[in-house]
């Protein structure tokens, strides 16, 4: 496969126009393979087994990835410390064979190395400005020696870890990218996304957006908030969005950590490929050219990114081999109603059932009644007593 | 690792009353990751993608899988025909290819490797018994030479033919398991599961069961109403359950292919993995000994029934290593309040929510309306026109 | 108003093959209208209230119903003697007004009355057939000196009492209808509906059916399953249905009763008007003649019925004056969009939402889990302790 | 019956601090009951009916509202000018006979009479201001002539308006009150709900808020919005609410008129008597002190709203003799479990359920998909066409 875009850098191939699909989750894939923890989500596995790593990358390549991440997430050496008891490799270790792997699964076929940095305890437990660069200076020489082709900073809560992070970064003249976890609401300080790509860009970014925490619209509306906070400020960037591939409609600002159901019920929200294609079509159209995923993500989800925009890219991904578009495989199946199937328009409009008759749509991070104002009022305690209201009535019939 | 067991056959563990975990599902997993094509769902990924297929394989057995299936479902000659242009491997090919795989797999830890059969186009298309029982004599004869532990006759829409195909398997000398498609209405002709079971095990099966086709709690039901039938003609078998790991409550004899979102959005129908631990306490207390899943099921699932069932057992699967008993990895969460769930209680009683108010809690496979019967009304012409009431109205109104 | 069936009795209408409206509701309607106290649901509101009686009256002989029933429902002196501490008024007084009420309305109209009587305290503390009868009597000589038309005994949930009321009905050489409060799987003792219906037909009951307790398409599968045992027991006689208007998908043999929203927050199941044009037309093609309701009936569901069969009945109820066929009268709404309602095809098909994306779409009479198996399962102690489990964990670990 | 407050008009009992309990609604409740035609919505059965009429208020006022609304909504000449062919009755017939028959039944008890006006077809079709105010000043005169105690200018879409109705309103030298039919997001001009209260004020109300087209939590929220711009324009009222027993929680700018279910299908989203004590409760801690209902309102959801007040306004309703405290009443009932729910704890915390399974939750009123931008790519032509997609797929085969 050789595509056109081969050998320019990620801003070479984003100034030309072209779509950039990045990769899904790791985190969140490897739990359920059986690979990664979840609460401490780090990610070990890459120096304990690089087959399972390696695989996952194969899979997001095939699915039409141009960015195979190093799986290098919660990988600073003062997240890795609080991993729990079987840590047989160092941090540096875990940031190479990372590095190692991304690489090897890059150049079968035509993809970019990113390496990625992630918020870190060290900034939430209130170290200074420069023992947080520190952290992140040491997960950014193994990306330069291992000479990844560009960086990422994202999963960052508050944009001032953020700006920190890329004003590392951008000292090793790679392009870098910054993408918070954040929602229209902005920041956990209330630093609005208008404002917080401003500052990105200002940072050193020459891509920003969004990712994890909310589902794909919620993200693209963030993104969209973020370009006209960057175009007011007279700034120019690029944009990219690796959402949730959950359906999080009743998010509070913390994104989807706050839902009842993080991590380990999530399976209802689950979007879609059809809801995928929609995203990749929403991205698109608001002019967002790095289209990647984030924890839900599978390889099917990131192939039906590449499916839908094969048209503007020129080429369908390697795994549309064992795909029909829009479910047209379905040609070949034995029963004559699943054959009926094979239509865009069937899969486009159809109504998932969740089949939970006995679950609700929503729920509710702020607690089980409708709004926060009823779930106080449920706290409260009987405004009157049951002998208090009888007295009351006893009262009114004496009147009547 | 080196539980009690170990040499022994299927059919002695199960008489020393041993809980054998079965592995999960191929072809939908696989899907997933870009190996398998919906419609055909046919296995040449054995031959053509080996690493996927023996990636998956070491998931499912560091997951707890004590059985190590060959990918060979849906692999009979008169299937992999109609399985588009892509046929670069013959049939032999492939189903040798899939019994290294299991082999070299069960062999890194202490698994059985199990042949399977599954239904074919001939019977459909209503070839005689002595064609159909050559198109199984072709497989088992691969079986045989790769000296797979045991056999499995599985996913029969129709128990004639899983006879056909017990009596085939049999003639190996292997113990032989024989698992229905079908659901407490019986198999397609309207055979009760009673009567299918003790029909399976005259025809020579040792282990009989469901797979596929409905959710966890309905194949148990439907293998109850199996162990009665057996009981009920005085012969003796060990059961097994392989359930979908979604859920099916509106779904009618055919099962999870007449739901609407077959196969493309059943996204919201997954199972939980406290789902799958009540599955696991279910089936064993209905005596269920060989449990383990089919379509949807990934390896954090077979983890679940592992960890349910690890009393009985007495040992933890491998992959317990990244994976905290009832949620209790979260204590290692930065959240509080996401530590706060880091217990049995929370998960048990947790009710998840689809994150879909646009869509329903069941789909109806008949029709959109609440009852068949409604569906065919709404197909009626206005039993009178608006015309013929106005005249009715006016002809009341003049009576009055 | 003088619609074809006049002065003839309800058993020559029903032989002439007439449809009869039934009325709806009283004590739901009239508990809403603050007349009727939930918990005992006991009718002194005929004597106290006797302007909200008449009216309710006056709307359902408006919205097409063919019978008024006397307002007598728990209106046995047994049952009245619970009612509170607000006794003005003797059972006889009440009676005698209920009938009073009936015949003035009734007589407004075309409509014959129909003496009511229900299931009694007396039977369920296990008094003697003898004074269970002398109680039913007591009831009966009101109506008979009120010269009602008719006589129903109605809400049995033991075919037992309900025999021994229609015992003691007939003796009026009266029409004698009988419904029980029943589902499919039959009376709370266990005999089946098929049953129930032959031994109220040989107790001496022209007329039978059931009455509240289910949704109407359940009512109407449960008077299939009366139709049958009666013919299969060489009798004879017409049939009648008068379901509740609440959706109750999710009823154990108790119906709705033990649903944990009874009786206080049923209202999210309310049928529509669409709901019930589709129970009237059900109802008529499986051979029920004598289609009313109860609980939750409001007079504009009595007068869905009536607009359904209006081509065979063959003229439309005076409230109709206020109402468009099938939303026909939207075509005067100011919106275009709203006008563009003005059709069955829309209101046929239309799935209303429920307008809470906190609640589920049924809940669980036998507790919160999905099945009894799993309420169960919840209210087990933990089978092994999290030290248990980690020790189990270090034993497979030092196995690896 | 004689509590505080008999005799003093509605602004000095306001001004005292006392909570004021409204009606509420009578279009939707008298179409239920067979005597209001849907589309048209106008009052003539005034006239027509008026024992049905005078029954509703009766119901009311045992329910505890302390203002009898005439029953004159949408009683402008103009506007029943378009009401069918049933005019029996002129405008002022209708007007007079609303007025009766509200103090007929205000003097039963102790409430006063509200004269009320609502928007005009006039003004949508835009006659002028005079041309409008000569409209409301024709249903003044028949207030004026019979003397009603205060003014309502009610559910008017365009606050300009409004502002006519409550400048004609107020030459009547009583007491004005002016609520429009807007949510959150203002008038249909975008005009803001403190923007819209400051303007009412200005205009001569002394009494502002909003009525109809939302749910109780959103009307509230609306009212907090108006009064705070009622508060920085440096101006003094009393605030209202008289919103929907409909739960709209997916609704648009237009409120429940643009819902699909709108006005035949909304029986699912019918406010619990729970809902209404929450809703009351809310609205009280937000500072409104009239507190009332419009469309969906029965005069048991009226009671809910008295109960919950009771110990503020010191005083039950009459109809609470039929209605236990939180349920109390079924202390009474004979089933033991359902003794158990007579209690708060019980009914506050309960979710209902929907029992429709094949229903969603929302509904959307701009179309079927999950937004807007879905329902516009909805409508879209495949982008490419199968045979395009081949063709790439067959370049990119080639290219591998």
């Amino acid at each position: 496969m050789a595509p056109v875009g081969a050998k320019r850098n990620i801003l070479e191939r984003l100034d030309a126009g072209e779509v950039v699909i990045g990769d899904g989750g790791f985190v969140f894939a490897l739990e359920k393979r059986g690979y990664v923890k979840a609460g401490p989500w780090t990610p070990e596995a890459a120096a304990e087994y690089p087959e399972a790593v390696r695989q996952l990358h194969r899979e997001y390549l095939r699915a039409g990835s141009d960015v195979m991440q190093t799986f290098t997430f919660y990988g600073s050496d003062d997240k890795l410390e609080n991993r729990g008891n079987n840590q047989r490799f160092s941090g540096r270790q875990i940031n190479e064979a990372a590095c190692d792997l991304a690489r090897e699964v890059a150049n079968e076929g035509n993809a970019m190395v990113a390496g990625g940095v992630s918020q870190t305890p060290s900034y939430l437990s209130c170290k200074s400005e420069n023992e947080v660069k520190a952290i992140f200076k040491k997960q950014l020489d193994v990306f330069v020696q291992k000479n990844v082709d560009f960086l990422i900073a994202e999963y960052f809560e508050y944009v001032e870890e953020a700006e920190w992070a890329v004003q590392v970064l951008r000292t090793a003249k790679k392009p870098v990218a910054a993408t918070l976890c954040i929602g229209p609401e902005g920041d956990l300080n209330g630093v609005s996304p208008g404002e917080c790509a401003a500052r990105l860009v200002r940072a050193g970014a020459q891509i920003v957006g969004v990712n994890s925490h909310f589902d794909p619209m919620t993200c693209v509306k963030t993104v969209k908030m973020m370009k006209e906070g960057v175009q007011k400020a007279g700034l120019k960037a690029h944009y990219m969005t690796q959402p949730l591939a959950y359906h999080t409609p009743d998010c509070n600002r913390q994104g989807f950590i706050d839902l009842p159901e993080f991590p380990f019920s999530l399976e209802p929200r689950i979007l879609t490929r059809w809801d995928m294609q929609k995203y990749a079509r929403e991205a698109y159209n608001a002019g967002i050219r790095y289209i990647g995923g984030c924890c839900g993500f599978e390889p099917y989800h990131i192939r039906a990114l590449a499916e839908e925009l094969a048209p503007e890219r020129g080429f369908l991904p390697p795994a549309s081999e064992k795909h029909g578009n829009w479910g047209s495989s379905l040609e070949m199946h034995t029963k004559p109603w699943v054959r009926a199937r094979a239509r865009r328009d069937y899969w486009e409009k159809l109504m998932p059932a969740s089949g939970r008759p006995y679950c609700p749509s929503m729920s509710n991070p702020d607690g089980w009644g409708v709004t926060k104002g009823h779930a106080d009022l449920m706290q409260q305690k009987e405004p009157t007593s049951q002998e208090q209201l009888r007295a009351l009535f006893a009262k009114a019939k004496a009147n009547q």
